[in-house]
């Protein structure tokens, strides 16, 4: 028996690189109300435990190789299931699920948000930066509000939510508005539940780093497009649509806005960042500053004669952050007013999407 | 084979007073985007459809019996579980989860709700009377938005849901406030997302049949509770002491409320008419209008010399209408304002509740 274990841990060393694994697991902080697993540790380890005790297999869709890929759960002699990440999970957010006997379903233990087209599980590992996002005592709070926008175009209402920053009841003044575009299998939620948008700048205004500025998040219309096809289909006629038509004059009736191309921004992340991309290009009349978060770039030739406020580029530098970097050099070279950023040891997540608002956020409306 | 199938259908007759289940299903209107099951058909089956080609076992918690029980699914060769409910469910919103190989999990297909101390999967039958909470095209529609009150005596936030009427941004006038407290096992999310509590709203105030007014639904926090220690544990204090020392100022202060006795009522359903029962009783300083729904009764004795504006006392005709009906009849013949309602073929389940406030809002502030 001994045998066995050293065995066993000679292979996690040569597969992983491993390390010991500390044992100063706590619940994630995006479990449900009382649940103990799944559990993260000071490592970002994460540790999941399932009640299933007839089943014949249990897999999580995190942890093998890091990111992605799966750890399979051993059935202990009280029938629930448990298993560690052979490796650290990047830090921030991360949706999983279970795969139960061949179906997929997802952990009682965590709560759900909408990604991949369907609610996943998800998972949260405590990034060292997390302060900038955090629920803070002692600051005044904005509001997210729920507002259901009729679209003469598709025939629905389109349930869209509103951030207004804390003080905005009160106040008569003006506020300019930041259009923000989930990715793809996400919907209007995403921004809020997963981005954590409303704390992050909740946090910025109460510390002074930026004036208030209201943010709207509607669905992006995009999730019955398969990735093979996005070259195919236009996915993007139908938002600019309902964008132009209803949503942006809804805002401007409904809320204190000033209603003008120059405090009017779009910025969305991966396939939203695509939708900004064309929206911007299309409708330079609209906005006047442009963001893609790990959702491709602009070039010079495309903006021709454009020379929008403000143009922002990120990614993770899991991604790919030599072409956002060119990208921003380029336009530099061409007069434009530019910036990236690169969120340093994260991929195509959450945590990449809330560093690179809580920086665009910064010099947005300057 | 033959005689087989027979013996089944006559047990069935028996035990569920079989009729020929149409072939009408239809998706339920709470499924996740693009998903087809679970389905309903027009007499109020239920039938699900879950992949897991190598579970031994895959049970539905709805179903036998009506309300509640289970319907066991069958494995096809495609690796799908399917089945039926064995009778009409009762019209309404159910909550249910699955039963895989001895564990709890959710239907991939529904969207959840939180309930019984867990997201649970939220099925929809279509009621005969479901235009009274439906989406309705060309009304105005109010906000439901969520605030993040902060509370001295549990030292964190408790995330609320306000819903303001269509126009109340556009007014300058005062609005009366209900207070709606949920159920036991669920959150401040369930008067909106299972009781579609704005849409009443908004069909109610469309209609005319209402003045406006604004409705707040905080955490009842009593979901540690256990069922066999309420009469043992005070879970009456920590939520009292929130609504009065936190939410009721807070709201006071964000909103243009009338800020007195006369504009404040107080109801809730179940747990929460038992919370309503207790502290209108404890503060009627602080409210006008008390509603039990399926939540207990008031007795003249123990309402002393306190005279409510209103008194209204609900529940489902599956529940316990008689002693509504008594408590109703006892507390008119005391000289009490008192309205009852009973809710026609339907149990302790929310569209009992929908029913109720439906009643409930138009005669709270006259």
């Amino acid at each position: 028996m001994k045998l066995f274990v050293t065995s066993i841990l000679c292979l996690a060393t040569v597969g992983a690189m491993a390390q010991e694994i500390k044992e100063d697991f706590k619940p994630s902080t995006k479990n449900q109300p009382g649940q103990e697993y799944p559990m993260v540790n000071s490592q970002g380890y994460a540790r999941f435990r399932i009640n299933a005790p007839e089943a014949k297999a249990v897999n999580v869709s995190l942890g093998l190789g890091g990111q992605r890929g799966g750890t399979d759960l051993v059935k202990g002699e009280d029938g629930f299931w448990t298993g560690t990440t052979s490796t650290p999970m990047d830090e921030g957010f991360h949706y999983y699920h279970l795969t139960i006997d061949g179906g997929v379903f997802n952990d009682p233990g965590a709560k759900n948000y909408y990604g991949s087209c369907r609610w996943e599980s998800g998972i949260e590992i405590p990034a060292k930066d997390e302060e900038f996002y955090a629920l803070r005592k002692d600051i005044p709070h904005g509001k997210v509000q729920q507002i259901l926008v009729w679209s003469e175009s598709t025939q629905s209402y389109h349930p869209s939510y509103v951030y207004t920053p804390a003080g905005y009841d009160q106040s008569t003044e003006k506020y300019p508005v930041l259009y923000l575009q989930h990715g793809w299998g996400e919907d209007e939620t995403a921004w809020m539940n997963q981005g954590h948008a409303n704390l992050i700048m909740d946090n910025l205004i109460a510390d002074g780093k930026i004036k208030p500025f209201i943010i709207v998040c509607t669905y992006g219309m995009t999730n019955d497009v398969k990735f093979g096809q996005m070259g195919k289909v236009d996915f993007i006629t139908p938002i600019q649509t309902f964008m132009l038509e209803d949503l942006i004059p809804y805002v401007d009736k409904n809320f204190r806005t000033y209603g003008d191309k120059e405090h009017r921004a779009m910025a969305g992340l991966s396939m939203g960042g695509m939708e900004t991309h064309q929206i911007t290009l299309n409708h330079p009349e609209v906005f006047s500053r442009y963001a893609l978060l790990s959702g491709g770039i602009y070039t010079p030739a495309e903006l021709k004669n454009e020379k929008p406020a403000l143009i922002f580029l990120s990614c993770g530098s899991k991604e790919s952050p030599d072409r956002i970097n060119k990208a921003v050099d380029d336009l530099k070279a061409a007069g434009y007013n530019v910036v990236g950023h690169v969120s340093e040891g994260t991929a195509h997540e959450f945590l990449t999407w809330r560093r690179a608002l809580y920086q665009l956020a910064q010099i947005l409306f300057k």
